[in-house]
């Protein structure tokens, strides 16, 4: 309000009227609370192990503490004499405690893992609650935000979501390194957490939480975390249901009554009764691709499984209807249905025998009276359900009726969703007419959602099959109808004579063929496929698919098994190569008016992420992998196909994982109009389903995240983006193959500084391992390639090359370039955030910790040169992105706390690593324990069983140690590896 | 601190030293929350059941609020003119809105009680979490009060709940008049409100509860109130296995974890594995007395079905607890266990195929690893326990299989408890001796005390038969083998008959009897009881047992028909006169050498309520029980026998039904000894088991009282104690039968001024309402006699003839005895507390009004004489027990509050009552609806639905709406009169 005159000196009693300059704004301290409720739990859990640690064994409770302190002091100072007192603390354990100290570092990460969830599940309550400000997606969010910011109206985003779905496809997983039992254990720790956190608790039941955490932490501690032998597909596929069970089933009901409030909101009617906004897949006992254990009877039992799990399902839920629905008024049609229920109930006469079978129902086994007809349909929907039960149990022990058959032809069994529904929607239309909505729209509508959504299947199987294996197969037949050997023929010859037969009528089959064991496996796989119901099959994936013939041949096979309802073909090119000329093979295959009139206008396909990973470096191969899919549309576009992108993807974030919404909009704009099909691996099953609350948010996520995929697509990147980055795919290519085969260092290096070649012990998933001899690039597959890497956190197949492309394009002067690309374009931004995740995880130091002390000198230099490129990609990769330090942008530095909660944890697991690949490799080299282990022996006959708990292996008790803890760190170090949502 | 002088004016600005003198306390206001809390969720759903009524009926609504308002304003003020106001406004209400006004009435009385319940369940939790003071029952508690009080020491206290058993017998509950479909959303509606209380939730959830609750009220509003057929006794069973289910099995383990709490905290031990504090019995499906549907089948059915509740209990236990003990730890014997198991399953030959058979497990098929020894075993007792429930189903559904013989023949079904608890034991001596007690003492040791208490089969059921039946049956044999007839011999020769056939060893059944049914039923019971397990058999009670012979006739048909392990007889002494003369009975019976060898040493003998009540009057019947009891037990003394004394307790309080500890302490001193075996009937089931937190407070109630009766047991009434209540007996017992017998017009009266002759409609209870004439004394069964004078609120059979006992003893200046004899003696104070309790509830106002409206005028001078009993018994009785008002002692004011908050919804329902009586009886004597009624004719098809909501019976709209109306009342008025915990 005064003018600004120049400065004076405050003066003591200032007379003539002061003045003031204009003062620079302050700092301010950043505002966060799920950090501390984070320290809150992970400390509680923290001290329920080492409470157990103490009680067990208190000296070893001792080291382990100066241990930790010794670890969190030098991930703070980095001083060089904190390491070294940390590696000679370690070196000087016994075998016992190396067990014991890496199994409490692998358990503390799980368990700071678990108060990770915990607070994410607190952090979505507390959203839901609104005690901080709405996250930054969600349904509800984006209604409002598509429509104050995009000006989309509101009836255009209900006709949006009414018809777009989300497919979930799960799969088996391969790096699920905890075992079940754990698995189990942590939930429920994690569930008495959130009870100490949610409800008001009297002291006596706070004080039995915290004992029922304390007994199961004891527990945990007491459990073998080591696996040791495979699962079984029918296992993993258990385990899937588990998920449905306990978290999927309930909380669908639940998220479309949060659509439905967010609809109401803008206005807009509540969801209608019959769309499914996610349709559930598995790949679970179906994936038979390199998997010799998954055989047809497999396929056949995960089928009836399913559906067994899907008519409990509903069994339970009708039940509780029948109690609710006692009521007397309702309408016509219902009164009508329900006249004819009585009437038959009463009226056929092998009615009481039959009716003492059914004895075990607990309640209202006699009839209903037409007074509570809500009840008398109810009854009869049981009676049925109990009854298709019967049938699937029958076919479940006597493996060759066929089961689409036995289903269709019992007028009591439920074969399709239809048959189920029609009478509760006599029910809720009822209700509603009767002014009851208030009823109606309680637990009916959440049983009728569920029916929609589960169906009688629970979820569809695809099934999957390497393309050799069809080859072969029609191999087999032309050699054996003289026709020649189609393995020889060329890819034109193929297709024709494929043609052919397809739009000929005559069969092809002989009935007497001589096959070799695996063709038998592949025309049996179909020949079970044509008896089953087709509601609960998916697609047919072919895996390493060429060419067009490898569709046609699998659709020839079906017709020839006599599979009468198809299942949708949807070849997966993995190579570069095959995804190089994936366009040119589909516009032939949809070119092709038979084949075209066969899919009725829909064509899957689906593309991988791992090998081309493995084999070009990562930037080229999600280049590859973008431009494939652009091509792919425009071919299915130009023939008026609607083409679905199924998206395998990886779960660690190397191969490919990281955020849902961040991956789902950084597809190319326009290659989803509404459908998205994406598969759920390893541990995201866990992570994203483990948890109702965490599942709540999951299907939330998808749902925003394919709703503004199609209503405001991001816009398509500008040519000079695309030079870009093709340039720079063939520049980080060649720098990457120029190392991983161009150096003959390498395979040396590789071999010596990373755990690759003792991985194999670690029994993770149902597929066998390769048993080669020294493992090149070429003969391994993706995941240990990335596993391997990830252990010494070093993560080299993430980053080697990139940082090649980056400097070259900034010696051409296109550093503006990179940064505009990284702001504005979503694909780039996504692929370059990952990619400084993994190095904000990594360590160099640590990997060459390795080096020093597992690779022979004359490999070092190589081991220079790599941490060299590791530190100019960092430093490129931070102009481009510009951050003055890693994960430093605004919404990161949470994460980077969370990491570097971590730390203390892994670096000590670390040591221990490279201690045990030390020990590990002298006795391979015929070397015998050192004289101080020599003859070691358990002192106690505790320590005795720790070292007996491999029941198929006799082992030396020090080699039993060392081998042991150089499994339980590989599980720790994943553990603390894996990324946070 | 200065002395006394005399009082002065105070002044202004008083100089000399100020003085004052000491005055008078002031008063307080009273401290108590249970109420707020009582009134908020009466008022929360009370607004639901408005809100429901206001959707549906506005118009409705309106007037019930006026009618409610005008029945508060009433029950405060007392005056006429709001009385006929009321009056009037309920008697123009049409048939259609007579059906909803009193419907609603009756809900929110149920919803009332409901509220009451969580009250209740909240005051539990609240002492527990001790928010107020600890109540003042508690197990916790008489532990130190029977320490710091009567110096008993802890070890004694542990010695004596060691050897204490409390037996708990469910019988089917005769007046439950609520249908189960409303328990059940009762239930729910409580569990949202009590969420409500509890936990935290975000708004959202918030408003799921309260729509929830909103949706359960609409529900039950369109439930049908009136159960319109009987329910059968495997019914009553299913309902029954319901509590165990629900609330009774989950909180016994809670409820020993805080005895031992409790046992800690005094330095004691915690309780051995092996002892169990309750044993669980049941009536339903055994108790066949005068109970034609109560069949052999049908006893034979509830055993099973009790069975496979308990087979089913430890298959899911077991199945979480192969989750949890996945440990590699364990001793010498539990690994010696393990191995035998893993061989067998190892090496037997059928394995794969029964393998595949078993497929339907969701987890750990396959064989356990020996390192996982806790899996390996507890997967044993997995597959046996599904195989029993195989054996079961299979029994259930054969009706001719010999249940015992089965289970027994069968080497992997479990027949008896040791063979399932054996495994388990040494699962948890193995924890123990391995440091692993926190783990021990979770789960594993709730199952192992699950087991010990329930068994394998949940529960014993006891059988229960009429005495004539069985001489009924000697009579059949008798004449048949030309013996004579049985039931023409005198007593002493049927003893002596008897007797000589149980030494002698002869058959005495011949194969081809021709018998009766009746004969045949009886025998056919004995045999199918010989081939059910025994441990599923409780005691044979023999109602209306009269002499000796009763009980060795059952002994002796017990042998005949091959019973091996004899049930133990219980003698129920019903009249009277069976009472007074049963002294006699027993000692002949256990002075008889043969006998006393076949009892062990153990009998037990069964006293009932009911029947003599209403043949003496309440006082006669409560002293004659009293004395009968201390008798049989001198007897059993002095033949050297343990007798237990079984009660039979009715529900409501005219039927001796009342809490639970005074009706413990007000037992003869003596005999009680650490063992009590009681029924539970009806509603009490509900209100003692329907909940987790209050079923917790009943076993802390019972505990605690059987142990306070053990370690200090009151004090032997005094001889002129005892003179007195002899003489008020014999004048009670005249003054009430003067007027129950004596006056010819009480049998008109009691039939015009009661719904005695309406009763028959409500369908309670699967027991068959007899059908005579006009309903004497003599001829109708206690519960109806109660229950008519209930309806009307006069309560006369609790109080008649007690008054003109007490004026007597004043004139003869003993009421100061009288006042000692409440002060000094549970037995008396008991008996009169819960007499003051009823005429707190009684209202002779309401009496008069039915007399006016439906009695005829010559008759209204006995209902002015049986008035002024009431008023001068309510006088004299308050001069006895020395209140100044109705329920005026420290501890009742909160009683009389609930009491005074129910009235205003109870004084409709009685007018309502009176209406539809006379209405009803006008139609009987022939004539038709009222003019203004004739042609009534529902105007919408809601209300046609309305009046034809009972299946079996066309009847004319009116009539339909009246009759409906009458039972409704009369479920509402007896929702109003049940006494609250």
């Amino acid at each position: 309000m005064d003018t600004i005159a120049t400065p004076a000196p405050p003066t003591l009693n200032g007379k003539h009227s002061g003045d003031m300059k204009k003062q620079s704004n302050t700092e301010y301290l950043p505002r966060q609370s799920g950090g501390d409720l984070l320290k809150e739990d992970d400390s509680l859990l923290r001290n329920a192990l080492f409470a157990t640690l103490r009680h067990h064994h208190p000296k070893l409770a001792a080291k382990l503490d100066v241990i930790f302190a010794l670890s969190s002091a030098w991930s703070l100072t980095e001083s060089d004499s904190d390491f070294q007192l940390l590696e000679s603390r370690l070196s000087d354990l016994d075998p016992a405690e190396l067990i014991l100290i890496s199994s409490a570092f692998s358990q503390l990460l799980n368990l700071h893992n678990l108060s990770e969830e915990v607070t994410q599940a607190q952090h979505e309550r507390a959203v839901r609650m609104g005690e901080i400000e709405q996250s930054t997606r969600s349904t509800n969010r984006s209604f409002k935000k598509l429509i104050s910011m995009n000006n989309i109206s509101p009836t255009e985003i209900y006709n949006t979501i009414c018809n777009q779905t989300v497919d979930l496809v799960f799969t088996a997983h391969p790096t699920q390194a905890l075992r079940q039992s754990l698995l189990k254990k942590y939930a429920t720790i994690r569930n008495h957490v959130e009870r100490l956190h949610n409800s008001r608790m009297s002291p006596y039941e706070k004080l039995e939480c915290l004992e029922a955490i304390r007994s199961e932490v004891a527990a945990s501690w007491r459990t073998d975390e080591i696996r040791r032998q495979k699962p079984t597909p029918q296992g993993e596929m258990r385990q899937g249901l588990g998920y449905f069970h306990e978290t999927i089933c309930p909380a669908l009901p639940l998220f479309y009554r949060r659509i439905d409030t967010a609809l109401k909101q803008i206005g807009q009617p509540m969801l209608p009764l019959d769309h499914n906004l996610f349709n559930f897949g598995s790949w679970m006992g179906g994936d038979r691709d390199g998997n010799p254990f998954v055989t047809p009877e497999t396929t056949r039992d995960v089928v009836i499984t399913a559906r067994l799990a899907a008519v409990n399902l509903y069994f339970s839920a009708i039940e509780k209807l029948m109690f609710e629905l006692s009521i007397w008024r309702c309408n016509g049609e219902l009164m009508e249905l329900a006249k004819k229920i009585h009437d038959k109930q009463s009226a056929d006469p092998y009615g009481l025998a039959e009716e003492r079978k059914r004895k075990n129902f607990w309640e209202f086994y006699g009839i209903i009276p037409l007074t509570e007809p809500f009840r008398l349909v109810l009854s009869e929907v049981r009676d049925r359900l109990w009854h298709t039960r019967e049938i699937l149990h029958h076919c479940l022990v006597h493996p060759s009726l066929p089961l689409k058959g036995t289903l269709d032809n019992d007028p009591r069994a439920y074969a399709t969703k239809q048959e189920l529904l029609a009478p509760l929607m006599v029910l809720y239309r009822s209700l509603c007419e009767t002014q009851d909505a208030a009823i109606a729209n309680g637990r009916l509508l959440d049983t009728i959602r569920q029916m929609q959504c589960f169906g009688l299947a629970m979820m569809t199987l695809d099934v999957r099959q390497e393309s050799s294996r069809h080859s072969d197969a029609m191999s087999a037949i032309t050699d054996y109808l003289g026709l020649g050997s189609y393995n020889d023929w060329p890819e034109e010859k193929r297709v024709e004579w494929l043609l052919s037969e397809l739009t000929g009528k005559r069969p092809l089959m002989p009935p007497a063929l001589a096959t070799s064991p695996e063709v038998a496996d592949v025309i049996n796989t179909f020949k079970v496929c044509a008896e089953l119901p087709p509601d609960s099959l998916g697609a047919y994936v072919i895996s390493m698919a060429r060419a067009a013939s490898d569709v046609l041949a699998v659709v020839l096979l079906q017709r020839e098994c006599g599979v009468r309802d198809y299942m949708r073909v949807a070849p997966l090119f993995e190579t570069l190569d095959d995804l190089s000329n994936s366009e040119a093979q589909m516009s032939s295959l949809l070119s092709n008016p038979w084949y075209k009139a066969h899919i009725k206008g829909e064509q899957e396909c689906m593309i991988g992420y791992s090998d081309s990973g493995k084999d070009a470096g990562r930037l080229a191969a999600a280049w590859g992998l973008y431009e494939v899919q652009e091509k792919l549309v425009k071919v299915a576009e130009k023939e008026g196909v609607k083409l679905t992108l199924f998206h395998g993807r990886g779960g660690t974030v190397g191969r490919g994982g990281g955020p849902t919404h961040l991956a789902v909009l950084s597809q190319p704009p326009g290659t989803i109009q509404g459908a998205l099909r994406v598969t759920i691996q390893g541990e995201t099953m866990e992570q994203q389903f483990g948890e109702k609350e965490v599942c709540f948010r999951t299907l939330d996520l998808y749902t925003s995240a394919v709703l503004e995929a199609s209503l405001n697509p991001a816009a398509t990147p500008k040519q000079e983006y695309r030079d870009a980055m093709a340039e720079m795919s063939q520049i980080s290519c060649e720098a990457y193959r120029k190392v991983v085969r161009g150096d003959e260092r390498f395979v040396d290096y590789f071999g010596a500084a990373t755990p690759v070649s003792e991985l194999g012990r670690m029994n993770i998933g149902s597929r066998p391992a390769k048993r080669k001899n020294k493992p090149t690039i070429d003969t391994l597959r993706a995941i240990p390639w990335i596993f391997a890497w990830t252990q010494t956190r070093f993560n080299l197949p993430v980053w080697l090359g990139m940082g090649d492309a980056f400097i070259a394009m900034e010696k051409q002067g296109k550093l503006e370039l990179l940064q505009e690309m990284y702001q504005q374009w979503p694909f780039f931004s996504v692929t370059l955030d990952m990619v400084e995740m993994v190095f904000a995880k990594s360590d160099p130091r640590v990997a060459q910790f390795y080096e020093v002390s597992l690779v022979d000198k004359e490999l070092w230099s190589l081991g220079d040169e790599l941490r060299q490129k590791f530190r100019d990609t960092k430093s490129i990769l931070l102009k481009v992105v510009r951050h003055s330090g890693l994960l430093q942008s605004a919404n990161t530095s949470m994460l980077q706390q969370k990491l570097a909660l971590r730390t203390p944890y892994v670096t000590p697991l670390n040591l221990l690593q490279v201690l045990c690949l030390k020990a590990v490799r002298e006795m391979e080299k015929g070397g015998d324990a050192p004289d101080k282990y020599a003859n070691y022996s358990p002192e106690n006959d505790e320590t005795d069983q720790l070292l007996k708990r491999d029941p198929n292996a006799q082992r030396q008790p020090y080699k039993a140690a060392v081998e042991d803890t150089m499994i339980l760190t590989m599980k720790g170090i994943s553990a603390g590896m894996q990324n946070t949502g």
